[in-house]
């Protein structure tokens, strides 16, 4: 072959970009196809929301510190988060798995265990797959289903000047549970003997290994008849997601350092790895919380909604995306978001 | 832990029972799950048919003979065989890799350009899903959606007493073609200076190389107004495809030997490898064509049908599953299909 690129010169979000560019939806019923959390598909009297994700050892999961049911809980989790994010109602999921001859069947029976853990917390039932051998290591592929009214949809593109930008739950707690199992891990490599001192991280851990979707937020937006103008989940960090917004709604945002919600333990912890708390949120990832936007209108309705936290607002194109910090000082914000290659 | 039950011990069908035992379908909209071709939900006015499938390097396909352009078609090809299968129309798919390091963009661009032009030719959108990296080698899961009128999916169960038993196609020919790129791959590994000897076998180099999907036949059943009783597609082995019908059909079936229908190369080549070409048919696998069951009522319209063979009947369970040779001979129906672990 004449031309050799590189995957790691074109990075994640290059190579999606360049593979996916040129791919034209023809059949009408496509509404939405690659570029949102998830796809959406118009079947008359609704829309159908499909989105698939895959989880690979070695590269999104350790084995080292992830107990296979938290996996199994994860992998579904992670999928049903992109169809919240589209503000609708996830309802099924299909589950594939390639595995290495190196598993027994007991360890994939408590991957399941989770699977089953998480259809049961989500309402959702589990309705296909596939089961195949791997060469090594243990792969997951998820497909989360939903389904919405088509006007209850919300993408990324929605978001207009002024509109409240919100998000709930905290951040950058997950991103502090890794740091600290990966700072085990270590003590462990180098001494065996010692054992984990995972004391008092409960909630930091639990936010890394056992994520939850925010069902309950989109099922509480409904209830409170807000119909948010933008949503996307966090997976790569609150920064990243602001930029996706702001990109596919093609507008500025502000948001206010001291408004981030953070976890005290989050905060606590940031520090023992000499981090700022709100750069943790800003770029920790894997929260799973989502981040939507709401017209003015809505203030009242949303500041009384629990576990949502108004965090700034969207500001004209021209303005750019930045964080404000409490003594007034703007810092831009860039994309921060994980590299796979 | 106390119990270690290999993967090898329960075999791909024991593991996927095993694993998926216990679900419960519990949203009143998910009116088939795991055991079919496809999920089936139903969505008011309609169902929707969803399926996904994993690709494995060195399990599923050998990248020493096999083009990535060839991959990504067929990689949608066999999930939208899995959609037909329920006697629905595939109008979606979204396809997750991984990838290890070691491919340039170049082959994931080939590969797309695959997977676009089986979206082009079975008029079907790509709508989402993953890109990641891998610790080693190439992976692909790919789910494919379908839409139905409710009243005409057809399941694996509803086979019953007399039914004709029909398939669309020829069988045996991918398996001849497998056999063909093993025994050329094994010659250049003795003497990489000898070019692959393939001239004359392109129909089943085509066919286990890139194969299509009977939509066409769908389509031709809902124009000749002719519903199955039961359908599947014909991915493991005609033989296996039949027992998974009279198990959940609950019924035997009776095929002929000399009905079976062979192309030519395939006979001749069969005899080449001294393998009788009813037993390829049987037991090749990979054909991708559909197997179906019509009431008798409906024997005119079948038989005018082009490229669909009447092979046999079904029967009450207690005869159980056999094939029946020129001679008389009945010869019991047992399970070959691929075994993955």
């Amino acid at each position: 072959m004449a031309d050799r690129t590189e995957l790691s010169d074109i990075g994640e979000f290059g190579l999606i970009e360049h593979l996916t560019k040129g791919i034209e939806l023809k059949n009408k019923s496509s509404i939405k196809g690659i570029g949102d959390d998830a796809a959406v598909i118009d079947r008359g009297d609704h829309v159908e929301v499909v989105s698939s994700d895959l989880l690979v050892e070695g590269v999104h999961f350790d084995l080292g510190y992830t107990p296979f049911k938290h996996l199994g809980y994860k992998a579904v989790v992670v999928n049903v988060s992109d169809i919240c994010a589209m503000n609708a109602q996830p309802t099924h999921i299909l589950v594939s798995i390639a595995v290495s001859n190196r598993f027994p069947v007991e360890v994939l029976d408590e991957l399941y265990a989770g699977i089953k853990l998480a259809c049961d917390t989500y309402e959702i039932d589990f309705v296909g797959g596939d089961t195949s051998t791997s060469t090594s290591g243990l792969m997951i592929s998820v497909t989360a289903i939903g389904s919405a009214d088509k006007d209850k949809i919300a993408y990324r593109s929605g978001a207009k000047d002024n509109d409240l930008v919100c998000v709930s739950g905290d951040l950058g707690a997950a991103y502090i549970g890794l740091q600290i199992l990966e700072r085990e891990k270590q003590i462990w490599k180098e001494n065996p003997k010692v054992q984990p001192d995972l004391e008092g991280f409960d909630y930091v851990l639990e936010r890394i290994l056992k994520p939850e979707a925010r069902k309950d937020v989109v099922t509480a937006l409904a209830k409170n008849e807000i119909q948010p103008t933008s949503m996307i989940d966090i997976s790569d960090g609150l920064g990243s997601e602001l930029l996706h917004i702001c990109k596919s709604s093609e507008c500025g945002v502000r948001v206010y350092e001291d408004k981030l919600p953070i976890d005290p333990t989050t905060a606590s912890q940031s520090k023992e790895f000499k981090m700022e708390p709100s750069v943790c949120a800003m770029n920790g990832g894997e929260d799973y919380e989502l981040l939507f936007t709401v017209d003015q209108k809505d203030f009242e309705k949303v500041r009384a909604m629990e576990e949502v936290h108004i965090i700034g607002h969207i500001t004209d194109k021209a303005s750019g995306a930045a964080i404000i910090y409490p003594q007034g000082e703007e810092i831009e914000i860039k994309a921060q978001g994980w590299k796979s290659f």
